[in-house]
């Protein structure tokens, strides 16, 4: 995994949430890492493999959502001060990157 | 979260997983619950958020794989038990818990 | 495309759909169309990109729900049908099928 | 359905699709659309209903890839255009629609 600071990427002050939004998601981070080990413990335990379907798919749409949030700051930050640079080969990584990241979210 | 142990359910001896694919899923749930609080660190040191939501993808698909471990281990013993039983009200309420989960995952 | 007909392979009367349920498919798959010649049609008038991306996401939902329709039948007919035949290759082969179709479809 | 044409939207000369892309959408569009007339008259002659499945998985992912190319289209002309433009008003239109999109097309 690539260590790049936010800001050495996205050459602006501060990051792509302010601290209440970066808070909100820390909070929703800690509580999927909370379900991933509800999740272990119920595979040690051997419960109803439904129920853990279920648990499963509650941690996906919390990932999801996490998702959404870190992506709409991302376009409206990041690639909206890419775009207003007028750097064009800047610009150009950042649609690339896009690009992949819509690839993999993308339904 | 209801607690179901997995044999009040089924109605047949042991889990949907013999000890090795238990044992499998178990190492893949660590291997979710360390990609969680690698996100929740990135998170907290304003790390580049297309790294994040890199990362945040490759936990999705963790899950799926191992929803997808699941499921199938589901089919083959739970419902094909429940079928196999000629207890109609017991195989509806598995195929209901079915058609719930396959709108979860499905897409 | 193999040409299988449904009663070669599941071995039993009729199809996974009773006749109102067929219908009711074969009106969906008509809006499907419909849809479709829609969409070609908004980008042969050059229409907003945004806007057609909203119809794309629409046929698509619809098929997610025909899709539904025809895996629970599937499953409630074919796959039980092949699990109750107690022929261990044709479960098998069922199974393997259902493997292959939930990794399309999942998510 | 709104009928917008895209310039009106975008104020920029020009559909997000160069000619060549555009030509190229239609073509995909046309198979799509044959893709959805070979389901229905799957489902018309009661063909195997795995089979069926495995046709709207793959109109599915036909449309998936439209949407992609249409997504980046709409990303690097029409919002790159209204970052750009320095119409706060116009920006957050467009970052709003995006919202929507990627709720629709996020998974």
């Amino acid at each position: 995994m690539k260590a790049r600071a936010h800001s050495d990427q996205c050459h602006h002050p501060g990051p792509a949430l302010d601290p209440a939004g970066k808070e909100k998601l820390l909070g929703r981070l800690r509580r999927i890492e909370g379900q991933a080990r509800g999740i272990h413990r119920m595979i040690e335990e051997d419960r109803y493999c439904a129920d853990i379907l279920v648990q499963i798919s509650a941690v996906q749409e919390s990932l999801r959502s996490a998702a959404q949030v870190l992506l709409q700051g991302h376009l409206r930050k990041c690639v909206a001060e890419a775009v207003r640079s007028d750097d064009s080969a800047r610009t150009e990584k950042v649609f690339e990157e896009l690009t992949e990241l819509l690839g993999r979210y993308g339904r």
